[in-house]
């Protein structure tokens, strides 16, 4: 049961966007950008970033949601360029602290073909999820009830639509 | 120096948001609804939630920077009442994990007189600058070069104007 009475019962995040709009908006829009929008990084590839943290931090609800749109988009088992596991090094720092990211990890980065604005955007996406999975937790979210179903139809939802705009859940004629 | 190539010499977080428009819109919006919107805590009570957070974190940008707005806010020695040492108790456990933050606390929280929405923003705040502090520092971004002015100049913008649109830098006839 969730640590605050939220008026709804949707789980995990879903839950908390609709229990304070003015806050969803933007979660939402900076979720949209970071992983859905123009980018030389792959959904799936910003997906596998967002899993990564979200595992490293324990947050069963984000970890399961994030692997399941990157297996949509990659498959079930997808090949790690050096770029993305130099970028997912970043993230693992990123994760345990802002000042432990190094600029050899960087200049290690950058060696394997990463852009100035990929190491950029997978330091926020790996932050964003810092905060996106203590939110979660923090509130005592609930995982949904038949999660293996539920996770699927949403990385389908995702891949098509993003994370932008008013939930699946609140859409039907969508 | 920073560990990218921002083309601006904004120092912290202002540097990135220069550097990345399609994500400051929903990062300032964020910041400006919790640390400045509506609410039943004070700005200056959301700006030491928000400097504990920082300042447990390392961030010497974003907790100079928050201890700067709480101090014009709410004065040097401020009271802390029972309400906030229990919102403070519940930012320290969502820094250290979202997972962390306890049922006995928030019952704590709600005996001192605090409601669901200041639980749910506090945990919010807590959350968003574990994000906040790990993108300015994960980036290796700079102080400004004269701390105490630069900060103390900003603290009277954002508590006349709060964090929404463009930065005091770019408003010069603000």
């Amino acid at each position: 049961m969730p640590h605050i009475e939220l008026d709804n019962d949707g789980p995990g995040l879903a839950g908390l966007l609709r229990y304070r709009p003015e806050t969803a908006g933007p979660l939402a829009e900076l979720a949209h950008v970071l992983l859905h929008g123009p980018s030389t990084l792959s959904p799936g590839e910003r997906e596998l970033i967002a899993a990564r943290v979200s595992e490293g931090n324990e947050c069963q609800f984000c970890a399961t949601a994030h692997h399941a749109v990157a297996h949509a988009a990659l498959g079930p088992d997808p090949e790690i360029s050096a770029k993305l596991a130099a970028l997912l090094e970043i993230a693992d720092r990123v994760r345990e602290s802002g000042t432990a990211v190094t600029g050899s990890q960087v200049a290690a980065a950058r060696a394997a073909g990463a852009s100035d604005l990929e190491i950029h955007d997978t330091v926020l996406i790996a932050a964003a999820f810092c905060m996106y999975n203590r939110y979660v937790d923090g509130l005592g979210t609930v995982m949904p009830e038949d999660p293996a179903t539920d996770f699927a139809i949403h990385a389908q939802h995702v891949l098509a639509h993003g994370y932008r705009g008013p939930g699946r859940q609140d859409r039907d004629t969508d």
